[in-house]
């Protein structure tokens, strides 16, 4: 079977260290002592290298939330129940979610997109109409998609990605809503790093200890049932992940073609980013990893992926919250690396 | 010998923790799974209790900068030599040094206090002149100051804050600008922890680790020849301290009293701000402290005082940079808590 995204992946290669160069050169020149900056140095030569430019800008952005149901909720994994999903998107397009709250003040375009929400929720105006079904399947008894599905959903994704860009945006920050999807982020990290499923399971919205093991356990039989490869990113995707979880792989990969700065947000988010990195390595670095969430398997993932997230404020909301507070740290490292002046702007002896 | 700051010291009590508890139970009622948004929940906590109210706010704020030169420089225990102190002044009030861009971004007033520059700077506009001296003495052969002159630069940081509290400021970033002053900070530290000037001593501004080697050599020197005790903190600042750090000890309190969110920067900040919360110990519950320096001394600090820092960024420079990046989280906290919705309002079934 051929699918859409595999040309995309050629287009996928590591950005430009010229710029990356250029920019720590420019660092180093400025009134400060070397290195002083810390990782918001490192940060803006990333932005540099990206946007292949020696004034990297973290504006203008956009959060893109994908909203998707799972049908793994149906072994009752979950804290809270399935159609809160499809009630919170109201408080999305409302104003009263955290990401709404978030996106006003950092002054970003906020894109809520339906990529599998299971309610009809076409009426309701200001969303991303992309509905691919209504739900996954549940993935403890049969693939939670079809490839057809999985691919309908990664186009989504980056297709958003695509009109973003045409719009002038230079930023996404990538993130989820859905009830359920912990689960599913936590049966990818397992399949991606072997690791136990106990290691990489939360408590995701708010699950007692027993129900953490309880979710444990069903993805401990699901993955025994469904035996993805470890080193089959897609399959793991299909058999075991979600349309948002897709949708997210899909926008990912669009950044990294399209030369966006991508913000990573939690668990969810970065397993979407952990499986575009696994089809296209390069793309890890277009990828800034904006927290690193309370849920223990994000920390797995990271590990995996040889990265440190910028913020540990030990959120775990998702919604992509963690990578919106990240916004602001990209803006302070571009702004300091434009602003700020050199020791021969100012004219300073330094001995 | 009595000192006009031992009154100060009765003013400065514990916040009404009703608002803390006021402030939590609104969080828990706020549409998103109980305590995920981490810290920003008992940051927005802290900051209603401090301002007493229910609805927390980051803004009007300042950035206050104190700059001194240090004796101790005579020892040749710095990367750079000290007539960058004020050479780096007027990078402040021209626009091009690091706070002075995140100033400007965060949407701070920033105000550059001199406090005890060894260079007539009379001349320079928008910096506020409170030099008490130029320069503290060397410490390695005498005590820094007078109690005279340490008294004199604590009242310059209390004033500054009480002038900013008057014109409505309610959240106030201490930091320090001075050649020299991670050599006093080391000091303090290891005089106030008791732990070896080998562990709490760090690169500064760059030295080699042969520099680093002979900075704690003079500094475990000059603790053998002062014998501060541990438990003085005022002797401290006096023998072994500075200027600056007297000014932000006193800035500390005068958040503490007059109930103004207090945020601490890196190393120098911080020691000075054990200093004040040495003197009068509920002074600790009126400061965010903002990141956790390179600097390795900073974290014996921390841990001294059972704290975790809102942001690990790697940064080492001073300036309250790390504190000013910090303010965008105040931001996020204080934005979420006031501007998203409950369940209620949201009419949302969570059963």
């Amino acid at each position: 079977m051929t699918h859409w995204w595999q040309s995309l992946l050629k287009d996928i290669h590591s950005p430009h260290h010229f710029w990356a160069e250029q920019a720590l050169a420019r660092q180093a020149s400025l009134v400060k002592p070397p290195s002083s900056l810390g990782r918001l140095e490192t940060l803006a030569a990333q932005m540099a290298a990206i946007q292949a430019t020696e004034t990297p800008q973290a504006r203008p952005r956009a959060i893109v939330v994908f909203c998707a149901d799972h049908g793994i909720c149906a072994e009752g994994v979950n804290a809270f129940p399935p159609q809160i999903t499809h009630q919170h998107l109201r408080n999305f397009i409302g104003g009263g979610a955290a990401i709404a709250v978030l996106a006003k003040l950092t002054g970003s375009e906020l894109v809520i997109c339906d990529v599998g929400v299971d309610a009809d929720v076409s009426h309701l105006p200001g969303i991303r109409h992309s509905k691919v079904r209504r739900g996954t399947r549940n993935f403890a008894q049969e693939p939670a998609m079809t490839p057809a599905e999985c691919d309908a959903a990664m186009h989504v994704g980056y297709t958003t990605v695509c009109e973003l860009r045409e719009r002038g945006i230079r930023v996404v920050a990538i993130g989820e809503m859905g009830i359920g999807n912990t689960t599913a982020a936590a049966a990818v990290t397992a399949a991606l790093t072997g690791k136990p499923p106990e290691v990489v399971t939360g408590r995701g919205s708010g699950l007692s200890p027993e129900g953490v093991a309880h979710k444990a356990a069903v993805i401990r039989r699901a993955l025994e049932h469904h035996r993805p490869a470890p080193h089959a990113p897609y399959d793991i995707l299909v058999k075991i992940g979600g349309l948002d979880l897709a949708a997210m792989c899909g926008a990912f990969l669009g950044c990294a073609a399209g030369r966006l700065v991508a913000v990573a947000d939690g668990y969810v988010s970065t397993a979407a980013a952990a499986l575009a990195v696994a089809l296209a390595p390069a793309a890890r670095e277009f990828i800034v990893f904006g927290h690193r969430s309370a849920e223990p398997g994000h920390q797995v993932l990271l590990d995996m992926l040889g990265v440190t997230p910028l913020l540990q404020l030990d959120l775990c909301l998702g919604e992509a919250s963690g990578a919106a507070l990240a916004l602001s740290i990209l803006d302070a490292a571009c702004s300091l690396h434009v602003g700020m002046m050199t020791f021969a702007e100012a004219e300073m002896d330094v001995g």
